[in-house]
This record gives C-alpha cells, structure tokens and sequence, in this order.
C-alpha cells in the first residue's frame, strides 16, 4: 500500500459498506472498514434463525474472511464515536482517528418503537444474531413451559404468540413460527397439542406487505391463514406489558411477543450534522453524498434518497447494495451519473413452501414464487459454505418438517436456569 | 400409559440418562427425563464449537425430538432441588413434585477450580455450548484487537494464548487454537502475523494424556509441537488473574486463558446423602445403585465405580452410556450380573489430521488415528443431519484450512460493544 492513495473510510458492512468495499478491492485506493461486529449478516433470513430453521453460522461470515482477497482494505472491530466534517476524521470508541479523503456511511437502522423504548423489554425485534437467537429461546421456552404448566389459562398464554407488524419481516415470522409451533414440534409433546398454538400477526394498516400491490397482500393474507395465522390489519397497538398486547378493542394474554413495526437510521446524520428526515435518515444528494461535503456519502438504510418517480427508496438489500457500488464508482471516477435504482421486483416468503413476488406488471404468489425466493436468496447468500449449508438444511427441514437449530441457549431471567454450585471454596 | 406400569424418573440427558432413556423407549414404563437444557449435547466435539469449526447446533439436538418416538417418555425442562429416598419423590425447581419407583442420577459434572472459584473469570473452562462461544469469542476478540493494537507488549500478551490441563480435553483444544490463531486465519489480517501467535499447554503432571500409555503421551506432545504449541509439563500453576497466568517459575502475559483442568461430580451425592469419594461423586454398589436403597442409580460422571482391575472407571461418555443402559436392563429385570465395563479404546485429537488412540496392545497415532477418531465421532454424533453436516464442514474445512463459524456473538464487558441508541425517548 503507497501512502499516495486515497484514504477510503468504509463505517458499518452490511450490504451497502461490503459492496462499496468489494468494489474498491485490490484498487488505486487504501480502504478502511470499520464495524462493531466482526461478521457480515445476512438480514434477510435472520427469521430463519429466529424460527430454529438455520444456525447464525449459516447466515453470516467473518468480514475478513469475505475480504481476505483485497489486499488494499483492513478491517477494524470498532466503533465509530465522532466525524469531523472539517478535519475529515473519524474518531473510534478505541481511541483511534483515522483521516479520509472519501467516507462512506453505512450504519444501517435498528428497532424503532415509535419513542415508546420500554416496549423493548417485552417484545425483542430482529436485527442481530442476538436478537434471533433471543427470540427463539422465547418460543422454544413457551412451549417447554406450556408442556409443564396445568392452569388452562396460563397454558392459553404461552401458548399464544403475537407478531406485531404485517410488513415482509412481520409476514414471515409469523409464517416460520406458525409452523414451528403448529407442526415441527407436533410430535415431541405429551401434555400439549402445539397445533393448538395461536399465532396473531397484528398490524396498524389496512392491509399487510404495503409495499407490495393489493392483490399480493390479499394473497398474502389468504396463505397466512391457511398456516393458522390470525391476521388482524387495522389494529394499531396501544399498550404492551409483560405477558400483554393491548390493541384498540382487545387485550391478548401472550408469552411471546415479537416487534417488527419500525427501524429508525442509525445515528450517523447525526455525528455528521447533516439534514434528516423523520425517520433520522440523512437526506442525499443524487449523487448520495450530503449536502456541502462531496466527499461523504451515506447509503443504504441511514440515506434518505428518492428514485426516479421521486417516490423514496424503500430500506432494502439491493437499494444498499447498488448505492454501495454507486459510491466506490464515484469515488474510483466511473460514474458521473445521478444514482439510478433498477429495480429487480419485491418479494416475501409465508412459511415454508410459498411466496409473493411483486415484479411490476409480473404477480406471482404460491409455491413457484416460493422457489424462484429460495433461488435468489440461496444465491445471494455470502460464501460458498454457507449456500450449501442452507441448502442441505433446507431441504432437509422441508423433507422431514424438522427444525434442526431448536437449541434454547443462554441465560433466561425468568427461569431458574443455574446449576447452584457443589460447594463453595473455602 | 397405564398408572400401573412402575414409574421411573432420569434426571439428566446427557451420555448416560439418554441411553437408559432409549433402552426404557416403549418398554412397559412410565418414564419422566428431567433436565436443565432442552438439548442433548455432544460433548466430545465442544471444543470444535469453540474453536469455530463447529456450530452448537451441529452438536446439539433438543432432546424431545430424539425421543420423539418414544410414548412412553415425557421430558421436562426443569431442574431437581431435592431427592426424597424415604417418600421416594423428586422435587423440582417449578415446585412440581414426582413420584418414582425407579430413579436414574445422571446429572454429570462441572468445572472445579480446586477451590479457587474466583479463577474462573479469567479462565473460564468448556462443559456447555455458553461456555464455547465464549471462548471462541475471546480467542477471536483477541486477534481483533492485535490487529488494532500498536503497543507491542500488549500485542505479545493479546497473541499468547494458555490452556491450562493436558489430559484430552486441553490436548485437543491446544492443538484446535493453534491450527485456528496461526493457520486459518493467516490470510485476513494486515498488521499482524499470526503464525506469530503462541499457544502454551501447562499440566501439573510429569506428562500430558495421563489416561494413555506413556508411548502415546510422547507422540502426542511431539504431535503439539509440531503445531507450534509450547508444551510445559511438570508446572503447575500458582495463580491466576485478569491477563496472566503464574506457575511456579514464569510470568506469562496472556489475554485468553482456557481452563481444562479438572471436572467435579454434580450435587447429586449430597441430595442423596450418600457417600461419596473426593471428587464428591457417589459410591456406588456393583449394581449401580447407592448403598441402601436397591431404586436408585447413579450412572456417568455423578457416579464412583470401579472397573474389573479395581481402578476407578473414567469419566467418559463410553462409561456413561453403558451405565445408562445396564441401569436400563435392571429396572426392565433384564441384567442380573454386576456391571461391567467394556474397554472400546481411548482417543484424543490432536489438530485437523492427528490423534492418537490406545487400544491396549494396538497404540495408533497420526493421520490413520485421527481417520479412525472421525469416523468413530461423526458415527456416534446423534442424528443424522448433524452428521451430514458435521461432515460436510469437516471435509470443507480440511479442504481450505477455514473455519466456518468464526462469529462474535454476545456481549463482551471490556469492549464499548454496544450501539448507543438513536435518541431516548421523550
């Protein structure tokens, strides 16, 4: 590495900072890619993780490792604390600063509860292995406890799991645990029927997937129900407690709670001082760098931008990652044109065998839609390994209807989950 | 289930308390298995998980879908606080109470830090798949934070990594860190080397593998030497802290420390008030019951048994299961004769191509031992997606020296490893 190349500073590598990175690869540039975690996630099946289906080792892989190749590009476990626009710093929760001449943002999103964050502690949302891996001790544990528990109404209780948000992430929880609970697990129980298990998918709107054409959300509906899912659209939460989802004109006892309502951007538009919209987002040029700093750029989920029809871009994978390679072209001198999104189609999976798929003037929902999902998210999966791990899981839980990752680890502060020790040292 | 068939309670559902489980399958008992998991898990293999090479679900399986098939046994999540011999009753955590006619103690062991507890914050040892990805975390924060570290002595102490016990559990993760800090990861860091990393193997005793013949012992230090590990036999350590480890002659700066020095027998001998050895596990008749009462076993590493030499059996899984099944045939009126254990051999690995194995006469080492050690593993691995798995990712890795499940999962106190949220609420 010359120290006569530009310094690239990458912060966050979800889709949009791994595809800027990959691009920059093995460039005239000397890149720095800096993230909390030391693994890229795959977000789009995390619910996969959630819902015991996949292990979080099959749907993420070591950042260096996916970068081993690119000689010109080291990447930092850190954080990022500060930006100084003027200086072109980057200050890191080590300590560390890096200069840059070019920086891109892409810091992603995380739950939002719409200002209410008590509602955290009683309905977990899915962004992180944590996360999925929280939430599926929560239903695994449920149902453990129902098989255990004699009074009806507690037994009613855990046995009821509530999915509040009808968007893509909401739809497909609420499918993948309808059959984890419904038929996986059927035969493992004594004292329980999960077939019995009820699983609400609440949401505020009118109708589910509204990004998606009414008919796929009807579609949508329709599949949902035919798992057993209770799907109330128009029913916006009013109140949340331990074990409670309160909605306009009904109390639902449940164990298990699941928030997939809202994201809010990460706080980059913040360190940066730049012009946000509502949702925290950092509004962009068309050439996504912000307002008076051509040399930043901030992409993917913490962007506010807006496509061809002025409508904004929605806060998906493949926006990221055409903004990330759009970016690493800018700053290579390879595009001069205004950032163009092509849209490649909408889709969305209920359970295990079917789909909606939105490609414009082409519907499709059903069992092919299911496939041709499988197909591009199998493909866009990171790493060899991985594609073939997910395969074999796949079709072996789709042959045999099992889940194979049903694993309840980690603590649980409701149950009395610690070996007392044999005898205390002297 | 008829009430009139005798009633027999298992706690535990590891080695042991899962082969009774399987022989008592559909027999004319009502069985109940207790245990604080909801997974059975392969323990052989946990230092794969913590090593990455492994995902705890390729390990694990929930133990009701592995007794699926079995009517007549209902499994419980829940823990044993008191055994009552005399009222012939087991009570629970949940405060649920059980009736036995038979009862099977297979509850296992822990960690025992000879009386210093306190070591175990700074040396936490591998009996669960939390105390794995542990580990693996530490080992592969520890590399992060060389690559970003630029003081050289904390750089040196962050690349020093110390197990501490040479019987196999240390041999094989000694040998599984080396292949992991100086091989795998060679190609994804830029500032530091990790061929430069050391791995330090410290035992009390003259030799490591104090179970194998000497020859063996030999071998398998030669073996570790050649992975690069400093083997220190005849040191036994004096003290322990946050980053270093003393022994009687050396200082040695160290950020990862492993504990695989010594296991403990669970409570069980005091619940039972029964006599015990000094490991506190209890003595048990050539029948494998406690002495005066003829219903309760004790099985696996709970228990104190002898062999037909007179020397005390091993804690192993071959004792375990065994025990589990002869405790099995006693109470179905099947075996008469005093347990006796049937010798299969004794193995440990050594890295990704090395063992060694002691069969009496015939003693293997090398790539054929190490062939022999996979097959005899992935053979007796439960269920059949993991061993399709297990294999595949064995055959992967052995293929490109990478290690699949290289995550940071959880949170880790030292490092500022959470995002602080967007804004508080109002």
């Amino acid at each position: 590495m010359l120290a006569v190349y530009p310094k690239v500073v990458i912060v966050g590598a979800g889709f949009g900072g791994l595809a800027a990175a990959k691009r920059l690869a093995n460039r005239k540039v000397e890149v720095t890619l800096v993230d909390r975690r030391n693994h890229h996630l795959f977000q789009p099946l995390l619910y996969q993780v959630a819902t015991a289906a996949l292990s979080p080792a099959d749907i993420a892989a070591p950042i260096r490792s996916i970068l081993s190749y690119a000689r010109n590009i080291r990447v930092l476990l850190d954080e990022v604390v500060r930006v100084d626009r003027d200086r072109k710093t980057v200050t890191l929760a080590s300590g560390r600063i890096l200069d840059f001449d070019k920086l891109i943002i892409a810091t992603g999103s995380s739950h939002s509860y719409f200002g209410r964050d008590q509602w955290a502690a009683f309905a977990p949302g899915l962004k992180s292995i944590e996360d999925a891996t929280t939430i599926r001790r929560n239903v695994l544990l449920a149902l453990e406890r129902a098989e255990s528990e004699t009074d009806p109404d507690r037994r009613h209780a855990l046995l009821t799991f509530v999915v509040i948000g009808g968007g893509p992430t909401g739809v497909e929880m609420a499918g993948a645990i309808a059959e984890l609970a419904r038929r996986s697990v059927s035969k493992d129980f004594r004292n329980i029927t999960p077939a019995c298990s009820r699983v609400i998918l609440v949401e505020a709107g009118p109708r589910l997937l509204p990004s998606f054409p009414p008919a796929l959300s009807a579609k949508a509906e329709e599949m949902l129900r035919g798992l057993g899912v209770h799907v109330r659209t128009g029913t916006p939460v009013t109140g949340l407690g331990y074990g409670h989802v309160q909605t306009s004109d009904v109390w639902i006892s449940a164990k298990t709670i699941v928030w997939a309502a809202g994201v809010e951007a990460s706080a980059a538009a913040d360190w940066l001082g730049a012009e946000q919209d509502r949702a925290g987002r950092a509004l962009v040029t068309q050439g996504l760098t912000i307002k008076g700093s051509d040399d930043i750029f901030v992409i993917g989920d913490t962007a506010s931008a807006r496509g061809a029809n002025g409508q904004p871009l929605p806060a998906i994978a493949p926006v990221a990652k055409q903004q990330g390679a759009y970016a690493a072209d800018r700053i290579l001198g390879r595009a001069r044109k205004p950032f163009a999104y092509r849209d490649f189609g909408n889709l969305a999976t209920i359970g295990r065998s079917r789909a909606v798929i939105d490609w414009g003037r082409i519907q499709l929902s059903g069992f092919i839609a299911w496939l041709v999902w499988s197909a591009a998210h199998v493909w866009f999966l990171i790493g060899f390994r991985s594609r073939l791990s997910v395969m074999t899981t796949w079709l072996w839980s789709y042959l045999t209807y099992r889940r194979s990752a049903r694993l309840i680890i980690g603590t649980d502060g409701n149950s009395a989950s610690t070996i007392a020790p044999r005898r205390k040292a002297a």
